[in-house]
């Protein structure tokens, strides 16, 4: 393991340059973050489709478990169990709006990563950084256990677990645990734990924090820095569902899905399920006894158990429902804890928002109307007074304060922006194919994949670091003249 | 499918210029040679271990089924099934004797293939070359199903099924069906079916040729191209086994396997089994109710069935053992097919050689006495009067002729070559390990490998198709700066 050691140390070292205004040593928490013998016992697998960019490269670098898709240059890092998804990467000739400017990509557009040390950390590109389009960048970054790094270019960042960044730059920032932050550009800010911060300078800002002791309980690092909290402990109960699926060169496609939609051979479907039209099930969603309508979506690391969806439901990366039924065009967004039990279910209006990093934890059933926005932490029917708000109502608001959460700006930009979002979620996954291509999303392109199947050395000096690999296609550079 | 079928086309076309001389078309054989859809239903694999040399570069491909061990570069070429084995590949430095005349290589050897088509074609280095003993090469040539290319450079050449090219140079030859042939630099032959002929020229030359009707029984192509015959039938019984290893990324090892020896988790070990030490079992050999003493080796598309091996005993890439008994240090050559019967086993005497591509094929207990030569068609005990010598005898022969045999020269030199060529496998193969690293071969060197596992497009103009892919270490070129 010697190379892998001193990587790990060197990624350390070159974090810690970057947080130390933090005043933070990584080198403890990158040291045990995973078992020794891990990184030895899983592979990385990179897609290949006829509709991404085809472009591989890494050297130097330890990807047990990581899933790459479309153009990828990774060096001199560790990624485990991770998920580096470049299926909306723009291509040259692309032109980009930023705030009125319009810049024409010159090149395709490639997730670089550097130096960075990423635990089952879920990365999706479409970037927004107006300096670089060309290059989605993770530089001298920690992102632990299933943080959300979402066409956020973050260099010299800590981001605690189950934290998201979402469509922004960041500059050696540290983001506590399961805080979520879309928050433009910052750079040496420091961002304590559970907070939920949306700004678009000039137009609106909402800001929530988590009450004391919250986060705690679903959520944080022991002093051996190990994950506990009820977060974890609902994850490792359906750990196993996974192993036959990885052990797999080409696991078994889900049976009944209809030709529009897609059931990733890598998602878990247990019991019960049916999918409707259009639907997506990425790599890592875990489906129990549930029904998705159509043009619902799963996406990877969520997890839905005894639940309906009535159709153009969005269940971001990490969202986790249990015993809900969702009304149409119902959003559960990144991270958010949404769990009934079986004598206490949740109901989630149609075109209601359950916001990111949400908890609602229901001691008794709970029903949440139509076109609703739910934030923070609930447990009753009664908390909804506090933390739900009507969209319509938002809509026509300004500057308000409710439940931990301040809002201030135009209600009306929020709820538009958000609206334009979860369409163009919809659209990306392909929930509106009708047949013709330029409806084609997710759900339609990544059917036929394959996957290149990436071991790492198992013994010696080497062990748990991978070989350097190039892949490509006719498209790009030659490797070589005849 | 269309590259697909443009590289099947202008692979064809390159033979077909090189083998003109001999009259013949391949285009129809190698459009019919492998089912359309096989193309991508399999992947390639490359083997990781901490002992050989690491660089993989490919690219315009198909490689379906293909293992590849070492060094190898491979470029518009289609491999399906086939074996690349470069685990006897020199090493920068190593000093090779061309008869007598020493030459230091100035680089690591690697196998390169170009414009060619193999076909389950075991292709294994250790290649013998003096004009360039950096490059083993594969060009413009053709291997139908389970022809062994063993050593030998072939440049425009057309291999028949079951043939085996060995330890040579070939330029712009065609071997038929079933024929062995190890005799040196040829150009521009034609070898017709079911000859076994060893060369060194001024000192010996054994050269037999099956008696006519015998190799159409056992293996030839139909007016279709397919493949019929007795072998062919004997590995389709069988081929089933093979499935469940395939699909899986990290097969289970055979368990109770001795620290010294070494089972391939690619290798099938079915019923009762059992393994001394310093074995080999090499990926894609088929192991039935049988036992391999100390130092045996079972090497690639070897099938081993209700058989005993008393220990050192060698079975050849391709060679079958089916009610047998091998005494210590009896070996069975390339592609013999060696088949007894529950009521007619064969039993082969200590330090017995069966020639490459012989056939014994039981209608009654065969015996070979120990320190035997065996070749060509044998089906009764009186058949070893005209197809068998003793070694001994041999040894003090000169110019001989033998039921279809011509022996030509040096008994002596052809015995003493012979049993130095036995001890080579045995060492390569690890037979003779102590724990002394020095006396380590393929059996410890095998162990704890792991796989780089490629697959092809599986829709579209590329289907069947592979991307471009290199894969290297630290210690070869680096593909880019920082």
């Amino acid at each position: 393991m010697r190379q892998l050691e001193e990587l790990i140390e060197s990624i350390a070292a070159r974090v810690n340059v970057n947080v130390r205004g933090a005043g933070m040593d990584v080198g403890p928490l990158l040291r045990r973050a995973v078992p020794e013998d891990s990184f030895s016992m899983y592979y990385a697998f990179y897609a290949l489709t006829s509709h991404h960019p085809l472009y591989f490269r890494f050297e130097d670098s330890s990807l047990a478990g990581t899933y790459f898709l479309g153009k990828c240059d990774v060096a001199h890092s560790v990624l485990y169990k991770s998920d580096i998804r470049g299926d909306e990467l723009k291509e040259r000739g692309t032109e980009v709006d930023f705030e009125g400017i319009r810049i024409r990509l010159v090149d395709d557009e490639i997730i670089r990563i550097r130096n960075s040390f990423l635990v089952k950390t879920l990365v999706h590109n479409s970037s927004k950084d107006p300096e670089s389009p060309e290059v989605f960048k993770i530089l001298n970054t920690v992102a632990l256990h299933y943080a959300n790094i979402h066409g956020t270019n973050t260099e010299g960042c800590f981001l605690g677990p189950f934290s998201t960044v979402d469509l922004s730059m960041f500059h050696n920032c540290v983001v506590g645990d399961f805080s979520y932050v879309q928050a433009g550009d910052l750079s040496h800010e420091t961002i304590g734990p559970g907070r939920v911060w949306i700004r678009v300078r000039g137009k609106f800002e909402f800001d929530y924090s988590f009450p004391e002791g919250v986060v705690e309980k679903y959520v944080s690092l022991d002093p051996e820095f190990r994950l506990q909290g009820e977060f974890v402990r609902f994850l490792s109960e359906r750990k196993e569902d996974f192993v036959a699926i990885y052990s797999s060169v080409q696991p078994e496609p889900a049976a009944g899905v209809p030709q529009g939609s897609f059931v990733s051979p890598y998602a878990v479907v247990k019991g019960d399920c049916r999918v409707g039209e259009n639907v997506l099930v990425a790599q890592r969603a875990h489906i129990e006894d549930s029904y998705l309508g159509t043009g619902a979506n799963a996406q990877e690391n969520c997890y839905i158990l005894n639940s309906t969806y009535e159709g153009l439901n969005v269940t971001a990366h990490g969202g986790k429902v249990i015993h809900c039924t969702l009304g149409r065009k119902a959003f559960v967004g990144f991270n958010a804890f949404v769990r009934g039990r079986e004598d206490a279910r949740i109901g989630v209006g149609a075109e209601s928002i359950v916001m990111p990093h949400t908890i609602i934890d229901a001691q008794e059933p709970i029903d949440i109307p139509p076109k609703s926005l739910v934030w923070g932490y609930v447990r009753r029917q009664a908390d909804l007074e506090r933390n739900r708000l009507d969209l319509d109502e938002l809509a026509g608001s300004r500057d308000l304060a409710l439940g931990g959460l301040r809002f201030s700006g135009h209600g009306r930009l929020f709820v538009e922006a958000f609206a334009r979002r979860i369409e163009h979620i919809l659209e990306e996954n392909g929930a509106y194919y009708d047949g013709r291509p330029e409806t084609r999303g997710h759900a339609q392109k990544t059917q036929n994949v394959s996957f290149n199947i990436l071991q790492p050395f198992l013994e010696g000096g080497r062990r748990g670091m991978y070989p350097r690999v190039a892949i490509s296609d006719g498209n790009t550079e030659r490797f070589r003249l005849w």
